[in-house]
């Protein structure tokens, strides 16, 4: 994506809020992780004491390659879940709703697209192809769900946002990304594919085998763009233009889990200087999330064995974000406070 | 304490709540730790759809240990932190504020109180003494203080409270809570010792000498209660109150780093059966801390490096907590939601 100018994480905001840091009421570095996020909240912003302004993004398309009975659950249900996002009440949008964040939803390529009156960005997308045949994505797909990506991340700036948790649905996605998690860290598909949703033996075996065929079929490209339009998918492709859209605007990106990461991960393979403004949200069980995690060594804010997607693990480490943010902003100082300092 | 009746957490409601989490819309597990909090938070109180209610007490005293020099900072900050409680503007009441607990600052033997008309629990205790030199309580302080704690829980209760969080401040209490890891784990001082807010090398060497020391004067006693009245402070003493009278009134507490670790600890050795209202907020660089978890077989909640005390870590578990609250409240099952469940 050539257009892209990632914007650097602001050093003198940073600077700013680590003397800030020095001066609150606490031990050097005793509040840990949370004194970490308030900095790169700070970079991020270029504000030396941000509050978090969180928005969750939730993408969802469907795949060619649940044809291959790769996942526990029919492919209707990816327009399912689409109506009820909008309509509140899944993982995601209750945690999303209780830590502040504004919520936006994405067809990108869902197969059977609900009736619904919700505030639904749509963009003409169809569901990929499957992979394990040929391209899952023609070029025009591509470009229209990175664009889609950048320009939510840019209307989403206009508004205030300045951190975006990047969330997924997608019947059949831990396939697709389980690909661009060995094309890009060159682990094995046999040790990278997890259960997704929750298939048993025989699935796993089918997985594992159009894992291979499509890593046999596309793994030999070297352009990230390439090996995205091969081997990803709609909400994947919008996740990735949604993280170059972050970096960019000068946002946040958060992670959810396995797609949303390797989303990320796609995006940082195009523009590694985007990756300061990328966090890892979370740790899920599935082994090609850690794979990923390790290949951008980055470390997740919550370990909580969450594996459902939807934003939720994004969502929930917003929480976290949240609180470092409020500790940065609202302690007092030991000189406000009156407390003596260290002997 | 003889006459402490801990409840157990209510099967019924439990079960009840496995059931509704069955049908929630998502497949089952993939909320992870989210799920098994919702659970317990259901054995807690009863309901099998509970919401959280959450209360950070704040037991503060002061340590004839501090004579040792075992701190970075001087005794009189206990003092200055209990004004700073009241006032808001600490890393743990910032927190609690964040997550709507109520927030209660108890004297459990502070050197220097500090005059405050904010809402102060008084006890009338005295610092503790040196426990390198004789038994840190007096058998009627040690009283008072379990009573404290005991009598905190039942007005929490009365007001519709269900979880505690426990924190704690006094200069110099990492020293005796390490003794109490160590009488409780069998583990060695030399091991066990961490650097608290932060000693240098010699400060660490003085600290070992003097865990060594308690614990060659009082390790060799076998009653929990009498170990606690030697080795503790009485900050410890109150929040072991508070952990048994968590479990009397239907309760949950929850831990935060190792001194309030170390007095559920104490606790659970006083009356085994509380353990299942015991929730470890979250892991903190103390080495006696993970010696604990380890010993409680508790697996904290939030893995963030923080090692401040103060509330800070078990009100930043309650975050967590509430999103479990939440998922488990207000999702929509698969069947409200009209979404087809597994093929």
């Amino acid at each position: 994506v050539d257009d892209v100018v990632p914007r650097p994480l602001d050093a003198a905001a940073i600077a700013a809020a680590s003397e800030r840091q020095a001066h609150l009421l606490k031990p050097p570095g005793s509040l840990g992780r949370l004194e970490k996020l308030a900095l790169w909240l700070a970079g991020v912003t270029g504000e030396p004491r941000p509050a978090l302004q969180p928005l969750l993004v939730i993408a969802a398309a469907d795949h060619g390659a649940a044809d291959e009975a790769v996942s526990a659950y029919p492919q209707a249900v990816t327009g399912q879940m689409l109506r009820a996002f909008l309509a509140g009440g899944t993982a995601g949008t209750v945690i999303a709703d209780a830590v502040g964040a504004e919520l936006l939803v994405v067809d990108a390529g869902v197969a059977s697209p609900p009736a619904t009156d919700g505030a639904l960005v749509t963009t003409g997308l169809c569901p990929s192809a499957n992979l394990a045949y040929g391209p899952a994505l023609e070029p025009p797909a591509l470009e229209e769900a990175i664009r889609t990506g950048r320009r939510i991340a840019a209307s989403a700036r206009a508004r205030g946002v300045n951190v975006i948790a990047g969330g997924e649905m997608g019947i059949a996605n831990t396939t697709p990304a389980t690909c661009l998690a060995a094309w890009l860290t060159g682990g094995h598909p046999e040790s990278l594919c997890g259960r997704g949703t929750g298939i048993d033996d025989a699935g796993l075996a089918r997985k594992r085998r159009v894992v291979r065929a499509a890593l046999g079929l596309h793994g030999h490209v070297e352009d990230p763009g390439e090996a995205l339009r091969r081997m990803g998918g709609g909400e994947i492709a919008v996740l990735c233009g949604l993280a170059l859209g972050a970096a960019e605007q000068g946002l946040g990106f958060v992670c959810d889990g396995l797609i949303s990461t390797a989303a990320a991960a796609m995006a940082v393979a195009m523009e590694p200087a985007i990756l300061p403004r990328v966090l890892a949200g979370h740790r899920s069980p599935e082994p090609a999330h850690g794979a990923l995690l390790d290949h951008l060594e980055l470390e997740p804010v919550l370990e909580l064995g969450m594996r459902l997607g939807e934003g939720s693990g994004a969502a929930a480490a917003l929480a976290v974000i949240a609180l470092a943010a409020a500790t940065h902003r609202e302690m007092s100082t030991f000189e406000e406070a009156a407390v003596a300092g260290p002997t």
